[in-house]
């Protein structure tokens, strides 16, 4: 077997030359140690408050564990909840796998084990696991390609890798095994056609062949792939899958040119092609997904980098369709946009996925949960009216437990590298250790960012060695436009960033969006540099019909927003003047430290007399987006008027 | 079986007697020709626009009827769409039944005659029908109180009733009473208990026995209401309902005291008991029912008669909480307010009733369908900012083929009787023959109402005779609050109805809510009167936080509302000033007549630079509620305010 995984890999090296892939390897989270100011309390709120919640949800208010326990019974009781309900506990278990690998907690970890016996319990006899059809019978199992069967068995795969590499207990793991065996069997070997009604497994089975070393998952996840756009998901009982390109399932794969349909499918799916591509060197996937990325992100993405506009569909619109207030922008689906960059990122080795990567993390994913990691948003407008406001749970509960395995793993978007060759994509204090040039090397970044832009890399090989350091120069720092130019910066000039190695500033080729620095490092170099932290004043191209004549504020990685509480209850009744020049103030909100920007604004209020209006000059507070909603319900925006175009009075 | 009923309906009569019951019958719609300038052309679209989209969507553009061919072919085909679905196909059929009695069209008999062969060859052997199970799986069947099997079977009860009333075609009958058999004999006479998920059996089991005279169906919809509020509705797998109170189940039915949960469900439910109340003279559920019926009106209604403020359970939320833009108010709920109210009233003889009815029928209901008749409202808010749009169908499609029967039955809500007196409850220009004081009598009303209050009633019977003839004094007429003091018009002073017969100011007692007239008529007799129709301005209560500061418009029975597209696009920027008068104007929306009214309010608008606001004295426009959005999506207002007491920046 491990001689046949070695053949297997060195083919693939060959493949991924002949196709001009990158082979650059993201470092697991497992390998990084997070010691950042902004990110590590984060990471406790999800150890003890999210994961909390998670559990509290899973095993005592609503139905998820006791359908395992009733398939184990086989009393002939009925499930309860919804036939994707299994999905919430495996990602649960995930995100407490990548929680306990930086926060252990043994109380947390025999949960986990409590879990896994009772999941491995419901498990059939032939390898089958799934709640909802083993309670409803077995006959009815594999007869409908929207009852998300495939789907949940996806997000077991995950959770099973996920808990093996941080326990190295493997009895999930063989539970995967086991059930990828059937599937593998009912479906690729028997030729019998299937179309995942939501997207997940593609992605989940590459995770299970990179672990097990099983090429036959790899090839099953092609399989998946392959299925799609040839006809095969006709005859399902879901209207909206009768419009094939809701689930991606209107062309092949490798023929897609646009973004449509339903966002985290379609964001699963192209991590799944994604993680096929690098593993198998087939260029196909490449090819479409470059077309499709540029879809999503020049014409479909918001600035905050959520995607996915309308909630009619849970997903795409129209091009530029893009209205504040009524934005879906589902958790899951920035959450999605984190994966899908980062394999991009790692197939072209070129920075601008990083940065949509970044938009998307420290924005549209990470206002999905509540400061105190205990309230949590489904979907992510850029404006309210003070109805939208943060909720314990959800019917269906996808978003809590997939934002708290983001948070619980975000040491995996940190660092990437080859045998010769380190990358540094997101600023975040950390400590990891690689074999670069042959030579192990301590590297140890240090940052107070998002707060101020100062970055520290301790770069410690035991012994002097040469090898590359490329380190990611946001595209906020070099150029006015991003997302293609669907949005541009209008009040700063890009900047060339200047970058010292031990107090000295030195020379870097820039490339792909990286300043590279090739040398021999000897132990105790440091790599310093200052990301320019302006704000930034954006506006959207003409086509954004929701956002013209306003300008969104934006300083580092942060977008902002105006929110009620800071400005005497109201966010929707001032013009910002176009002259406007923001200052900084450190500030919190709640326990979190922030930069909050402050201008003059006018400000339009009711008259005594009731008909009258007051226009007054007065202070106008923003803060990051990300933290919004966590102080009451009280309106909020994103996109700044700079001119009254229409008025409503309202309560 | 007939001597039976005869003893039967003895002893109901004795206990209505003993209750103090009233015994008042509402004109079947069957017997009255409606020649109504404001009914008869809407009656007309849902003849022809209507049903038409009904049976575009049953036959073609949804598999409702391929479900029920599949159960026939019996070739293991999955069943498509939603397991309530059947139940549209049979309120088509009893819309299409309703309509061809006053527009008889014999391609849509023809249609109906071939749905009824497809559903009879969907029935098991042992009576039992419905498509989403037989194509599951019969096992499964009664196995879920959730499921909506005896929802659906109630609506093929009524449709069964609806199409052998007007056609005489017993086919339809006959297939509803092997089902009713078969669930007599699973549930009551098996003493097996069962909360109806979904209440609608109640009301049709009534029908049933109505039409059949077999007093098992009426046992049966006694049984079904008695099932209630005993614990036995839990397990069951939707969330929702483990909220008793969602389905009514909370309490005993004759123990109720408040509104809670699901509206449409509630009216059903309160429906079927009113009927059974009417039939067995149990004043335990009428008891019940008042005490349920102030809650609705005097504290959960709006102005519209809409019901169930609340979108996350389709229903009723806290007193009082009643939001405008947010206002969920069913059609569907409003279709059941009319038919509740209806049996109230005939269970009491107070007019009360009838006035809520007219509010419901004429507002919220009314505007659930739009002028052309092919374009449907699900929800219907009191406030839009733009985005609230009339639609061709829905997923969950019960609102379309509810507001079509209902107003292709409008002829039930218009006169009641017993032996010796006549009620005339609404004024639609219609024909009616009834035995009154044992004698035949003509009665022919004649009216433009509501573009005009001028109402005459031709009362012709063959010779003189006898009797009393009730006409309803609207509450709006007579008295400043309605609703309670839920509401009340602060504008115009309560008038006193004057009422003449052949041009003769007469006489007349007032009781409950109603002119009494007795006399002995003469053939060819007239009565005649006016009701004021004076614009008046109503308040809410100070409880109702979202109306605020405001005033809601009626004339008669129309709620008025402001409308952007007559008036410059917004409807959400002006102030109407407390002594703001309103003139009529005769006008059309599209080809409707209506009476528009106008003032002059204050309208605040951008200025040219962005900054300013200008306000400006300029006519207001209202127009009746029901038209609105059908001039395309620009906004609209109910409650129109008379203060500034918030403003907002908006496109």
């Amino acid at each position: 077997m491990k001689k046949n995984l070695f053949i297997f890999s060195c083919l693939i090296g060959q493949m991924l030359q002949a196709q001009n892939l990158s082979p650059i390897q993201a470092v697991n989270f497992s390998q990084v140690k997070i010691n950042d100011a902004f990110w590590k309390p984060k990471m406790e709120k999800v150890a003890t408050a999210t994961l909390n919640a998670c559990i509290l949800q899973t095993e005592i208010k609503t139905p998820r564990i006791r359908n395992f326990e009733k398939v184990a019974r086989k009393q002939g009781e009925k499930h309860e909840g919804i036939y994707y309900d299994d999905s919430d506990v495996y990602k649960a278990l995930e995100a407490i796998a990548y929680s306990l690998k930086n926060n252990p907690t043994p109380k947390l970890e025999a949960t986990a084990d409590d879990w896994i016996d009772k999941i491995a319990a419901a498990q059939e006899p032939d390898g089958y696991l799934n709640t909802y059809y083993s309670l409803l019978g077995l006959d009815q199992r594999w007869s409908d390609m929207e009852k998300h069967e495939d789907y949940c068995a996806g997000h077991l795969f995950e959770a099973a890798v996920a808990y093996y590499n941080t326990t190295g207990k493997r009895k999930l793991l063989d539970v995967a095994i086991r059930f990828a065996n059937h599937i593998d069997e009912t479906f690729r070997l028997a030729n019998r056609p299937w179309v995942s009604g939501h997207q997940e497994i593609e992605l989940a089975l590459v995770k299970l062949y990179r672990t097990t070393g099983q090429d036959r998952y790899l090839k099953l996840a092609d399989w998946f792939l392959l299925q799609r756009g040839r006809g095969f998901g006709r005859g399902v009982i879901w209207d909206q899958w009768k419009d094939p390109a809701y689930c991606q399932d209107s062309h092949p794969v490798k023929e897609q040119k646009e973004i449509t349909g339903h966002a985290v499918r379609a964001m699963y799916l192209y991590t799944g092609a994604a993680d096929v591509a690098v593993q198998t060197g087939d260029a196909g996937y490449m090819g479409a997904m470059k077309t499709v990325w540029e879809d999503v992100v020049q014409r479909n993405m918001y600035v905050t980098g959520g995607i996915g506009s309308s909630g009619r569909n849970e997903g795409f619109s129209q091009d530029y369709d893009l209205p504040n207030e009524q934005a879906y922008c589902e958790t899951c689906a920035s959450v999605g946009m984190v994966f899908w960059n980062q394999r991009m990122n790692a197939l072209t080795g070129e920075s601008k996925y990083i940065d949509i990567l970044e938009r998307s993390l420290y924005n549209g994913a990470l206002d999905g949960l509540s400061l105190e990691g205990d309230r949590f948003f489904y979907g992510n407008p850029l404006a309210s009216n003070g109805s939208h406001a943060r909720r314990e749970w959800f019917g269906t509960a996808c978003c809590p437990s997939n934002i708290a395995r983001l948070v619980a793993s975000v040491g995996d978007y940190i660092y990437a590298q080859t045998d010769q060759a380190l990358w540094v994509n997101l600023f975040v204090g950390s400590e990891t250790k690689l074999n670069l040039g042959g030579q192990e090397v301590n590297i140890r970044m240090q940052t107070a960012y998002p707060l101020n832009g100062k970055v520290g890399i301790k770069i410690d090989p035991g012994k002097a060695t040469n090898f590359l350091v490329h380190l990611r120069i946001p595209s906020w720092v070099s150029n006015a436009a991003f997302a293609g130019d669907l949005y541009t910066a209008r009040s700063v000039a890009p900047n060339k960033l200047q970058v010292m190695v031990n107090g000295q500033i030195v020379a870097y080729k820039s490339e792909k969006g990286y300043a590279v620095l090739e040398r021999t490092w000897q132990p105790g170099d440091e790599i310093s540099f200052t990301l320019p932290m302006q704000v930034q004043k954006i506006s959207a191209r003409q086509e954004v019909s929701a956002s013209q004549n306003k300008v969104a504020i934006q300083r580092g990685p942060l977008v902002y927003c105006v929110e009620g509480v800071d400005n005497g209850g109201d966010a929707w009744n001032f013009i910002l003047p176009e002259t406007a020049k923001f200052s900084e103030k450190n500030s919190t909100v709640g326990t979190e430290a922030v930069v909050a920007l402050q201008t003059q604004a006018l400000f339009y209020e009711p008259g005594a007399d009731g008909k009258s209006i007051k226009t007054v000059l007065k202070p106008l507070t923003a803060v990051p987006y990300y933290v919004w909603c966590n102080r009451g319900n009280k309106g909020m925006q994103v996109w700044l008027p700079q001119k009254i175009k229409g008025l409503r009075f309202v309560e």
